[in-house]
């Protein structure tokens, strides 16, 4: 997506070699105009897998899965970072770490929102070691449901998120696919 | 909002008299279409007020925040809640107690996307004791921005947090208030 590529090397800013900040037009700020032109790429990618749920964890791949969800016009669903009273008792839950966060964090979907009989694309903004979507793809698979794939925003590729998802036979689509940030500059691949 | 109203009653459940779940439709399953006649519907009722810029918290106001920026042709910049290694050193930063959560966090806007110079539509899912939306507020104040006011799904009126903010002066437009869930009962005011 040359246009996404265009926005990236004018507002994004290289931190270190490998983390990228997004914060202007992806994790704190978004371009509605924007994101609704990646959610209908996503939504022809996947255009012939016949999707009956979107769904993401929170929350900055909301926006970009909100906008996939409405261009196929099907439901969103956002996995729960569990911390809340009102979780529902009937739920799935992984246990997963956060690279950017450097937490550890339960995510949650609730068994009602994801059925045996659910194909399901997984939509997020970024992603680096992979381990946040490796513990949703879990919980997809415990539920019964199908994955029809993931669509991700900016693909570190070389972090080894992608990589080892991709070797379980999962379709992962990528809009930008960033190859390094070596000395601060970012290259495409 | 009559089809907001008919939806809450046949998909929401009271979990006690101080708490609705609304999961199904709006913090953890979103549809889309549903939330786009939302965001037109605050568009619409804030459409005299030359809004630059809508805002939230994370994470289930994100996708009626959205659709409402869509609708007006404007960014969408939702206040994180603090905790990531990668935050701005150049934010303004409020801490506030969550009703849900039971606990206390930080949110946190960058200075560099909420200007003097903007009109800011503060949008939410759902406002109880209103704890989180007077602390975007008071960000929104120390950054010298002009707050519009506030598009909320579902005003539990029943709870002070709406009725504490009207007193500031503040316009709060909401979709749906919910006056009672006494006896397991929903009653629209």
């Amino acid at each position: 997506m040359d246009i996404l590529k265009e926005r990236i090397l004018r507002e994004a800013s290289v931190i270190n070699s490998d983390v990228l900040k997004l914060d202007a037009l992806l994790n704190h700020q978004v371009d509605p105009e924007l994101t609704m032109e990646m959610g209908k790429e996503f939504a022809r990618r996947f255009a012939e897998k016949s999707i009956t749920k979107v769904i993401t964890v929170e929350s900055s791949g909301i926006p970009v899965a909100f906008a996939t969800a409405l261009a196929l016009n099907v439901p969103l669903v956002f996995a729960r970072r569990k911390k809340t009273l009102i979780a529902d008792q009937d739920a799935l839950t992984e246990r997963v770490p956060s690279f950017t966060k450097g937490i550890v964090t339960d995510i949650m979907v609730s068994k009602q929102f994801l059925r045996p009989e659910d194909h399901v694309l997984f939509i997020d903004d970024i992603i680096a070691n992979g381990d946040a979507a490796r513990g949703l793809i879990k919980i997809i698979e415990r539920s019964g449901a199908k994955l029809a794939g993931l669509g991700i925003v900016v693909e570190k590729s070389f972090q080894a998120g992608a990589g080892t998802i991709r070797e379980q036979g999962i379709v992962v689509e990528s809009l930008v696919k960033v190859a390094s940030l070596e000395g601060g500059i970012i290259r495409f691949e």
